[in-house]
C-alpha cells in the first residue's frame, strides 16, 4: 500500500504545498539553489505537512491557508535532516546522495540554517504570536534532543526512559506540532487543538519505534538504508534496550554495543540476539500501544472524511513493511 | 581606549542582559551547557546588543523591556559564529579555543542549531509578527551571504560590489536590525525608525572594512588571531581588491591569492604589496566615508546621551587599533 493513498483528501492541497515549497526555497545564488533543490527532490513522505492538512481538514473545508504552514514544517524537518547527515557523515538518505555527499560540508551546514530560517520566516508571515512561540520552543526541545543522541551513542546503561524521551524530541514533537498548528489555524475550540497535538504525539512515538524495529527487520531495498545501521553507529534503540534485559545473550550482546569497533564488526551477531530476545515483539507492542492512544484522541473529534484518513494512517504506521 | 566607556548610558541594562544570556541558555543538558557557556564566556564586545540599548535609549528612558531583544540579537551573532568555525575549521577565536575545538564539529552543530532557536523563541515572546519577520529575513540573507562567502574564496575576479554585498549580509545587516528593532520597541516614528535603520547599516559596513583592513595592519595580540589570516583563507577585501585592480605588482598578487597553496606560503609577501599598493589608504577612506553617512543619520534624532554615545562608537570604529 503507498502512503499516498491516505492523503486523497488533502491531494490538490498537497501538490499546492509542493509547488510552495519550491519556490520557497528559490534563491538567485545557484549553489544554495543547487542544495536546496537536491534536497526537495531527494524525495521524503511529506508526512508533516500532510499532518498539518489532514487536521486543518478535520475542522474546515478551506484549508489553501495552511499551506505555507505545511511548507514550515517541511523546511523544519529538512533543516534538522541536512545537519544530521553532517553530523551522522552519511552519503545516502533514501537511496540517494545526501547534500552533504554532493556539495560537501560547508554547503550543508549553511543550507540547514538557511532552510530553518526560510521556514521561520514563512510562519512569521501568518502575524500570530502563538504558532511562532510553539515552533521555535519546538526546535529549541529537538535540538536539545539531537545533543542527548549525540551523548547517548554505545551507552549501554541507558534505560527505556531515556530512549523515550529521545525519540520524542528526534520525531514525536515535530509530529505533533504539526497536528496542533493544523488545528490552531482552523476554528478549532481548545480541547480539539489539545486532542490533536496529543494524536500527533503518540502517532509519532508509534512512527519512531516502528522505524527503529525496521532497522533490525527490513531489508535495505525498504529503508534505503542497510539494515543495522544504527547498530553501527551506536544508536541503541528499543529492541536492544529489551535484549539488553531480557536475553541470556545479555553479556555478549552488551559487548557488541557498547564499543565501536565491535558493533562494526559484529552487528550481524548484534542483530540476531535481539531478534531471538523478543525485543522486536515488545516493541511492536509499545508502538501499537502508542497507536491506541492516538485513537483515543482521534474519536475525542468531529467524524470526518480527513479524520478517517489520519486513523488509517495510525493504523498503518505501525503495520509498515514487516 | 576601551569600547565599555562609551556604554556608560545603559551600563545597568548591559549587565542585566549579561544576566539574561546566561540564563537564557541554561539547560539541564551538561554538554551543551559546557559548550553554550563557554561560548558566552569567551567575551565579545556585546556590541549589537548595546546598539538594542542605545538606539532604545535614544527614543525613551525605560529600556528594561529591550533586554530580551538584546539578548537575542548576541545569540543570532554567536551561532552564525558557532557555525563559521566550523566551515573555518578555526581552532581560536578571540584568542581561546573555539567550541569546535573544544567539543568538536558535531557539538558546534547543534549548539549553533539551538541558539539561534533560542534566540528567535525569544523575540516570539514579544508576540510581535513584525520583529519576527524582520528578524527571520535577515537570518535568511545572513546564511546566503555565507554561502557567497564561501563560493568567492580565492576568486581574484570579484569586483568591489561582490565584496560589499558580501559584507552588507555578512556584518552590517544584523547591525542595522539591532538598531532598527531597538528603535521599533519605543515610540520612535516611522522616519526615526528608518534612520536608525541606515545608522546601524552604514556603522556596520564601515566595522566590516575596517576589520579586513586590520588583518593587514594589526598584530596578533589586537586581533586575536595571526595577521593575514584572510589572505591564507582565500577571503579576498577591500585592500586586495583595490591592489589588485592598481598595483604594478599586481600579477603578482593575483597569482598569490588565487592559489590556497600560494596564499599560504607567500601570505607576507602579499600583504606587503598591498600596503605598498595604497589599499589600505583607500579602505580606511570607504570605511570613513559609510561613518559620515551614519553621522547624518544620527543628525536626524533627537539629541541625548544615547545618541552622544552612538555618535562617539561611530568615530570610533572607523580608527580602531591602526
Amino acid at each position: 500500500m503507498h502512503s499516498q493513498e491516505f492523503f486523497t483528501p488533502i491531494k490538490r492541497e498537497l501538490q499546492k504545498m509542493e509547488e510552495e515549497l519550491v519556490r520557497t526555497v528559490d534563491t538567485r545564488q545557484p549553489l544554495l539553489k543547487q542544495a536546496s533543490s537536491h534536497l526537495i527532490h531527494a524525495g521524503g513522505k511529506r508526512l508533516r505537512p500532510a499532518f498539518v492538512l489532514l487536521t486543518g481538514s478535520c475542522f474546515t473545508s478551506k484549508i489553501d491557508h495552511l499551506i505555507p504552514m505545511a511548507v514550515a514544517m517541511e523546511l523544519v524537518h529538512m533543516a534538522t535532516l541536512v545537519h544530521d547527515d553532517v553530523i551522522d557523515n552519511s552519503l545516502s538518505r533514501r537511496g540517494r546522495d545526501t547534500v552533504k555527499a554532493r556539495f560537501g560540508n560547508r554547503m550543508s551546514i549553511y543550507s540547514g540554517d538557511y532552510m530553518l530560517a526560510k521556514a521561520l520566516h514563512k510562519v512569521s508571515e501568518y502575524c500570530r504570536a502563538d504558532l511562532m512561540k510553539i515552533i521555535t520552543e519546538t526546535s529549541v526541545k529537538v535540538c536539545q534532543g539531537e545533543i542527548v543522541q549525540l551523548q547517548s551513542v554505545f551507552d549501554v546503561e541507558q534505560g527505556i526512559t531515556d530512549y523515550l524521551r529521545r525519540i520524542e524530541r528526534k520525531t514525536a514533537l515535530l509530529i505533533s506540532v504539526a497536528c496542533q498548528v493544523g488545528a490552531l489555524l482552523t476554528d478549532a475550540s481548545p480541547p480539539m487543538v489539545r486532542a490533536m497535538r496529543r494524536f500527533g504525539y503518540y502517532l509519532g512515538m508509534s512512527f519512531q519505534i516502528t522505524d527503529d524495529i525496521l532497522d533490525y527487520t527490513a531489508d535495505d531495498s525498504v529503508l534505503g538504508k542497510p539494515t543495522g545501521s544504527d547498530i553501527k553507529q551506536g544508536i541503541i534503540t528499543l529492541p536492544a534496550l529489551y535484549a539488553l534485559r531480557n536475553s541470556p545473550e545479555a553479556p555478549e550482546l552488551r559487548a557488541i554495543l557498547s564499543s565501536p569497533d565491535n558493533a562494526a564488526r559484529h552487528a550481524e551477531r548484534a542483530i540476531s540476539i535481539v531478534k531471538s530476545s523478543g525485543g522486536i515483539e515488545y516493541s511492536q507492542n509499545m508502538a501499537e500501544r502508542y497507536i491506541d492512544k492516538a485513537q483515543l484522541m482521534l474519536e475525542q473529534i468531529p467524524s470526518s472524511q480527513a479524520r478517517t484518513a489520519l486513523s488509517r494512517i495510525a493504523d498503518f504506521i505501525c503495520i509498515r513493511d514487516y
